[in-house]
């Protein structure tokens, strides 16, 4: 029984796993895979150093099975499979009070601020739990949690079916955010520069265009009517997608902020006064959000085998980060965690 | 009987009134006050002569009292007294199709791209007429108009009683934004620079900060519990507003774009996502916002007479620009236009 150990920037240890047996409100589980997202990548980097207690197992996008339930935990017994909405907010703070508590001002991520998933044994709160449905595998229901990202996204630009939306971006979450659009009946054009992603997301059935050899305005208003986009998802985190995303959306249009902007990009504010358009932040997810992007799932909207680019034992984690780093052939990674 | 027309950069000529018969749909009226706003300051500074024919009688800001009525006018005859919403849209466009034909992608706005008020005798199509309630005077209801605008802003915020709103920048539309959101239950908190501006709000009965001397972001914090700002209302137009907006408001909190930005400033995007903050931009008005406007107005809930802070006859209209360009103790002008 294995966990991969975050010890500091760039370095990874994969060693024996130590259990921590389920308290009150608790559940033991046996983590079957496990996902590297582009937070895992950050924090390998180092920039998330102040958050973490190194050593520290990483990792949040999974699933698995509960081997064992601690005190006063209702509804779920060994043998369950689950996933796991690694939030953990204080329930106190003004944003909790007020109904948010999934960025709750104190949040502690599970994964980040607390030992993740990337380990055999798994202990976390019950009220993390997410029921996996009959239909989908354990590797398939490791990308509940990022669909459920994508859910929210969508949710957060109110996007309605027949609707036009643009998705800056065409990695992991750009192209779940495209499916997941597309489920919900909406036309989607996704953008993106690398190539094999242009090919894997065509590959799917979606539109694609290069922003540096298409006109993605003229297209967009040509595919409109003149109008423009009804919603555009900023998942880039380019200054050229901070420019760009203030072009494209129709009068009364709105845009997602998905993408995470480390420096603060010029943006036409004007813009916004003009066509009194819309931008509003999505971050991570609410319960109904896991619940939309396990349903999405189970009836096959979501082709999740085609986002999943390899499969590696835990001990390869490394090679994991290491290819994700080199860009080009890769969407999702999925790391086999041991557990039964 | 007079008109007021500018004719090139920096330069109005005072001169005859040349009164057009009203066509079909069309009232003409006796003009009797007209404001200066922003906008006018910004076209008599040369910024928009390209959406001007030269020479041509600019203003919106207005009061009168119908004259004559054309063909096809239903609702209103001479005597009336009203304020006209000095929008034309074209009603074919996808914004207009869509109901947003206040933003119209072909929106005529009367008073730069065809004549405007600040003249004896006005023509304009009936569909813009609003009544003016009887215990309004004519010079009170010049004030209409800035005050629909405030309305929209306040309306585009989603703003609530009980909440807490910071209105960055306490010009004439930021002061009126201020009282609006007053007048509808919130506290409200203005910063502003020019000290004339800081005393006038504050005889107002506002809480005014200059964002130069106090700490801003402490201060909305300590009088929201830690939480921020429910709306922030960026009227400033400044760098250092774009700046600040981001800071202030709670988790999903909103910020509305009420500014006219020429430059593209830098924003935080990082704190979209952080706090899933909503920033919408807010331009011009729709009908039910001058509804809205007058009845503040009606019910006495802006204190109108503290905004004006000098009357001038048509012939003086110049120095009402430069008093405005020299800043300082000023808030509105209103120019009288001598119709009956």
């Amino acid at each position: 029984m294995k966990a991969a150990y975050y010890q500091g920037k760039e370095s990874i240890a994969v060693a024996e796993c130590r259990p921590v047996a389920p308290g009150a409100g608790q559940v033991q589980i046996a983590v079957s895979h496990c996902g590297i997202c582009g937070t895992d990548v950050h924090l390998y980097h180092g920039r998330m150093d102040h958050r973490v207690k190194m050593p520290q197992v990483i990792g949040h996008e999974m699933s698995g099975t509960i081997v064992s339930v601690g005190d006063s935990v209702a509804g779920y017994a060994p043998g369950d499979r689950v996933t796991v909405r690694p939030l953990d907010p204080c329930g106190e703070c003004p944003a909790c009070r007020n109904g948010h508590s999934h960025i709750c001002m104190k949040l502690k991520f599970i994964g980040i601020d607390a030992p993740g998933a990337l380990q055999a044994l798994w202990t976390v709160p019950a009220h993390t739990l997410h029921r996996i449905p009959a239909n989908l595998s354990l590797e398939q229901a490791a990308l509940i949690e990022p669909i459920a990202v994508a859910c929210h996204d969508v949710r957060m630009g109110e996007l309605k079916a027949g609707e036009y939306a643009v998705v800056q971006g065409g990695g992991p979450i750009g192209t779940l955010v495209a499916l997941v659009a597309r489920a919900y009946g909406a036309r989607v054009l996704v953008t993106e520069v690398n190539p094999f992603r242009v090919e894997l997301a065509r590959s799917l059935g979606l539109a694609v265009a290069d922003p540096r050899s298409v006109d993605v305005v003229k297209l967009v208003e040509d595919q409109t009517g003149g109008a423009g986009a009804d919603v555009v998802f900023e998942v880039s985190g380019s200054a050229a997608g901070a420019e760009l995303m203030t072009k494209l959306p129709r009068v009364r249009g709105r845009m997602v902020m998905v993408a995470i902007f480390a420096d603060q990009p010029k943006v036409d504010l004007f813009r916004f006064f003009w066509r009194e358009l819309k931008l509003v932040g999505a971050r991570v997810y609410e319960p109904e959000d896991f619940e939309a992007a396990i349903a999405l799932a189970a009836r096959g909207a979501i082709p999740i085998d085609s986002i999943i680019t390899k499969r590696l034992p835990i001990e390869e984690i490394t090679e994991g980060f290491h290819e994700i780093e080199r860009g080009g052939a890769v969407m999702k990674i999925l790391i086999e965690c041991g557990g039964r």
